[in-house]
C-alpha cells in the first residue's frame, strides 16, 4: 500500500513537504482512539499562502481548486508527520472544506474537488471520504480557502 | 424501534426519497468504527434545491426552517441508505448546521432547529444531538442551508 | 490531575459558571464511544451574550479573543457537568472556532488562540488539541465568537 501511495505522489509530482507545526497552544495533529484528526490546513506553498482572497472577488474557480489542493497536499504532509508511514491510513473519514467567498459565488463543491481528487488520487478507494464544504466570509491570513481532516488509522 | 421509527415517519408524511449519490472523488457516507459520518446535506427535493438565497436577504425564517427540514429528510435517507435500518442508530451525536446569512441575519439557531426536530421527532431520544449552528457567507447551488450529521452505530 | 485543574482555574480567577441547556431537540453535549461532543457555545457571561458584532466591523481583535476565552470556559461547564470531574478528559481532540467577520478581517487565528490558551491553560498537555478557525457571517443571538469542541474521555 505503502510503495503504492510513494508511486502516486511520484507519478503527480507532488513531494510532501515539511509540515508547519503551530506556535501556540493547539497542535497540528492529534491521534486519539484510531482516529487522526487534523487542523485546518491553508494553501501554503513553500512557506507562504499560496492562493489570497475571495472566490468571486478577483479568486477564480481554477485558482480556488488549485488552493484546495494545495490545503490536501499539505493535509498529507500532516499525516505523514503523524503517522510516519501514510499506508497506516484505513480510511478518510471527513473532509471540512471553507471556500472565502462573495454571498454570489455558490461553486463551493466545485472548489473543493481540488481537495477531494486529490486525497482519493492518492490515497486510492480509501481516500473516498465524506465532507462538508461551505462558503465562508474569510479566512486566516486571507487564504483562499481552508480544509481540515479526519483519517480512521490502524 | 425500527417500526416506531417508520410509524413516525408515516405520521409526519415522510417517505425518504433515494438518496443523491455524488459522482466525484467524495461519498455519501462512511462508516468506520462504529460511526456512521453524512456528507452535508442540502435542501434537495424532487431532486432540485427547494430553498435557494440566504437568510435575512429575501429567504424568511419559516422558508429556512423548511430547508434545514429538508437536509435533515436527506440525512435520514442517506442514513437508510447505508444501515439498511434506521433502527441500528444508537445516537445522533452531532449535527452541523450551515445557513446561508446576510451579516445582520442572527437567528441561525432557529433555523437549525427545522433539522433538530426532525431528527429528534423521528428518532425519539437517540435523536438528541449536540450540534454548531452558524451563519456562511453562501453555500453550493446557492442552497439556504446545509447540515451535516454524525451517527453512532450498533 | 483533578486537583491540578482546579488549581489552574483559581489561579486564573475562573468558577465554571452553571452551563446553559438547550431548552429544545438538541443537548448541550453527547458521550458516546469514549468521546465527549460538546455543542457550539458562545460568550455566554452572566445569562448574555458578552460580546456582539464582527471583527472588522467595530469589535477589535482583543473583544474577540475574550470572546474565544468565554465561550472555552462554558465548554469546561459543560464538560464538567457532563463528566463530574474534568479529570476524566484524556485529549481535548479539536476545536472548531467560528469568528464572526466582514470580509477583510483575517485574524481569525489569533481570535480563537484566546479558546485555545485557556483550554490548554487550565487542561495541560491533554488540552492541546487539533482546530479549525474560520470566519462566518454572523452566529446566533450576534455573538462574535462561537467554539465547539470534542473531547476524549477515560
Amino acid at each position: 500500500m505503502s510503495h503504492e501511495i510513494d508511486t502516486r505522489l511520484a507519478a503527480q509530482g507532488i513531494s510532501l513537504p515539511t509540515p508547519a507545526s503551530p506556535a501556540a497552544n493547539y497542535v497540528a495533529f492529534v491521534i486519539e482512539g484510531g482516529l487522526l484528526t487534523i487542523s485546518g490546513q491553508l494553501p501554503m506553498e513553500g512557506g507562504a499562502i499560496a492562493v489570497k482572497g475571495r472566490l468571486g472577488a478577483g479568486v477564480a474557480l481554477e485558482d480556488g481548486q488549485r488552493a484546495a489542493r494545495l490545503c490536501a497536499i499539505n493535509i498529507l504532509a500532516q499525516a505523514q508527520a503523524a503517522l510516519g508511514d501514510l499506508g497506516r491510513i484505513r480510511r478518510c473519514v471527513r473532509l471540512g472544506g471553507f471556500v472565502a467567498s462573495t454571498p454570489d459565488f455558490t461553486d463551493q463543491h466545485k472548489v473543493i474537488n481540488g481537495a477531494s481528487d486529490l486525497i482519493a488520487g492518492i490515497l486510492g478507494d480509501v481516500g473516498k471520504h465524506a465532507r462538508a464544504a461551505v462558503g465562508v466570509a474569510s479566512l486566516p491570513l486571507d487564504a483562499a480557502v481552508e480544509v481540515e481532516a479526519l483519517f480512521a488509522i490502524g
